[in-house]
C-alpha cells in the first residue's frame, strides 16, 4: 500500500472503470451538431448499444446532467459546475481575471489565458469583446498547439525531452498555406520564441487570423499558461501587434507571474511529464 | 421497446450506474478548499474507500481529466472542455454575448445570463469588468433562486404547479437580514416580478450586493434564462438601478430573445417539468 498515492502514467487495465469511460463519452456527445439528440443518434455517435445508452442517459439524469423531454436529450447547466471545480481549484484564474480585462481593454480586442492539455490547448479564461467580428474565443475551446501562439509559448520552454515527445505524437498538418511545415521548423521557431520572451501567429490557424501570446509563470518559474491576445488581418498586422500589443502583453503576463509568486529572472524548464 | 427514448424521471435501480455517479463524486471533490488533494483527501471528502478512489482516479487520470505527482492530484484544463459540451449544444449562449457585452459597457459594471438547474440559478455566461473591487461572478457558479433577482425571473413566469413544487424543495433561510422571510412572501415577490416584467434583489443573497434581472424568452414565448447586471451598494441604490439600468436591461433581454425567435407579446407559462 505504499505506493497507493503514487500516481502513475500506466493503468492496469483491472483498475479501469469502463462505465466511468461511456458515462464521459455520452456526456461529451451533446455538442452543436447535435444539440438535442435522441438516444439513437447517441447510440450512433459512441458506438454503444441502445440498452447501455438508455441506462447511462437515466443515470446522468438521476445525477441532474442531462434532462430528457419528448424523446430528446439536453445538457443541463450542471454541466457547466463541473468546469467550476477547475477554476475553483486553480487560483491562477481568478489571479488572472484583472489583468485579462486590463488586456482587452488596452487592445480593445478579446484576450484569453490558457493551458497545455496533452497536446492541445486549451482556454481556461477569457475576456471577451463587442464587435460582431470579433474573435469567438471562450473557456473550454481547444486547438492544436502547434500552430497557436498560445500553444507555443507553452512548448518553447518544456524543455527537448518535452518538446520531442510532443513532436512524436502529433503530425503537422497545413491548416493554412502560413502553417510551419515540419518538425524541424517548429523546433527552430520555438528557439525564437524563448528567445524573444513572447510569440507572434500570422494566418497559421486560419486565415485572417492574428494572435500574440506571452509567458505565465508560477513561483518556481515554470510556464503554467499563455496570456493571448487575438485580432484579425483586417484590423491589425504583424508588425503593429508587435509593436503595440506586445509590449503591454508582456507586462500583463509578468503581473500575473508576480501575483503567483514568481520573482523576475527565475525561470526553470519543465520536466517531462504529462502536460 | 416503444418507450425507450422516453425519458422518465423515475429511475429503476437496475438502470442507475453507480461507477458513474463515482466517477463525477470523485471530479467534483476537488474545489478551492481542495485544489490538489491527496488520495486519503479525497477517500475523506467523497466518503468512498481507498482502493476504489484509487481506481476512479486511474480511470479519470486515463481519461484525461486529472493528474497526478508527488502524491498530489490535480484537475487538468479538459474538465473545462466538459462545459464546452454545454455551451456549445445551446445557441442562446452565443447568442446573448454581444448584448452581454452591451450591458456590461452600458453599466461598467459586470453582467451575466442564468438558467435554472434544479433549485439553483447557475451562471451559463458572463462578462466581468476591471475593478478591484468588482462583483465576482463566473460561468458554472451556482446560488439559491429565491434571494437572487436571476432567480426570481426564472421562477416567476414558471406556472404555480412548478413554484409550489420548487416551495417543496426549499427551505427559505436568512442569508441577510433583508433576505424574503416566507413562501408567502416570496409568491407575492414572483407576482410583482411578473407584473412589473424585472427583478431587482437588495442585499437578500449578500450583504452589499444588488442586483437586476429580466426575462429572455425563446421562440415559444418561455422564460429560459435571466439576464442580469451586479453592483454594490457602495456605488448604486436600488432606485438609481431601476432609473438608470432596468430600462437597458429589458431592452437587451427582449433583444436576446429576438435573436432567439421570440415574437413580442407571446408568452407562456412553462409546464411543471424538471428546470
Amino acid at each position: 500500500m505504499a505506493d497507493a498515492d503514487a500516481p502513475t502514467d500506466t493503468i492496469n487495465e483491472r483498475d479501469f472503470i469502463q462505465s466511468i469511460e461511456r458515462g464521459f463519452a455520452v456526456l461529451t456527445a451533446f455538442d452543436a451538431d447535435a444539440p438535442r439528440p435522441t438516444l439513437a443518434d447517441i447510440a450512433k455517435r459512441t458506438g454503444f448499444s441502445r440498452p447501455a445508452v438508455r441506462r447511462i442517459l437515466l443515470t446522468l439524469q438521476q445525477l441532474g446532467y442531462v434532462t430528457g423531454s419528448n424523446g430528446r436529450w439536453t445538457l443541463t447547466p450542471r454541466v457547466l459546475s463541473i468546469g467550476q471545480h477547475y477554476t475553483a481549484s486553480h487560483a491562477l484564474i481568478e489571479i488572472s481575471q484583472p489583468h485579462l480585462v486590463a488586456l482587452a481593454e488596452h487592445t480593445s480586442e478579446p484576450a484569453s489565458l490558457a493551458a497545455l492539455d496533452g497536446t492541445e490547448v486549451v482556454h481556461i479564461a477569457d475576456v471577451p469583446v463587442r464587435r460582431i467580428m470579433s474573435v469567438n474565443v471562450s473557456v473550454g475551446m481547444r486547438a492544436a498547439a502547434y500552430p497557436t501562439s498560445m500553444g507555443r509559448i507553452l512548448l518553447a520552454w518544456r524543455g527537448s525531452e518535452f518538446i520531442e515527445s510532443y513532436l512524436g505524437q502529433v503530425s503537422i498538418e497545413p491548416f493554412t498555406a502560413q502553417t510551419v511545415k515540419s518538425p524541424d521548423e517548429l523546433r527552430r521557431v520555438l528557439e525564437q520564441v524563448r528567445h524573444d520572451g513572447y510569440s507572434i501567429v500570422d494566418e497559421e490557424l486560419e486565415q485572417g487570423l492574428l494572435s500574440a501570446s506571452a509567458p505565465v509563470r508560477n513561483a518556481e518559474g515554470e510556464v503554467v499558461a499563455a496570456l493571448a491576445s487575438w485580432t484579425s488581418k483586417g484590423r491589425s498586422t504583424a508588425k503593429q501587434m508587435r509593436d503595440r500589443v506586445v509590449p503591454k502583453l508582456v507586462e500583463l503576463a509578468a503581473s500575473i507571474s508576480t501575483d503567483l509568486g514568481h520573482k523576475a529572472g527565475i525561470t526553470k524548464m519543465r520536466g517531462s511529464g504529462r502536460g
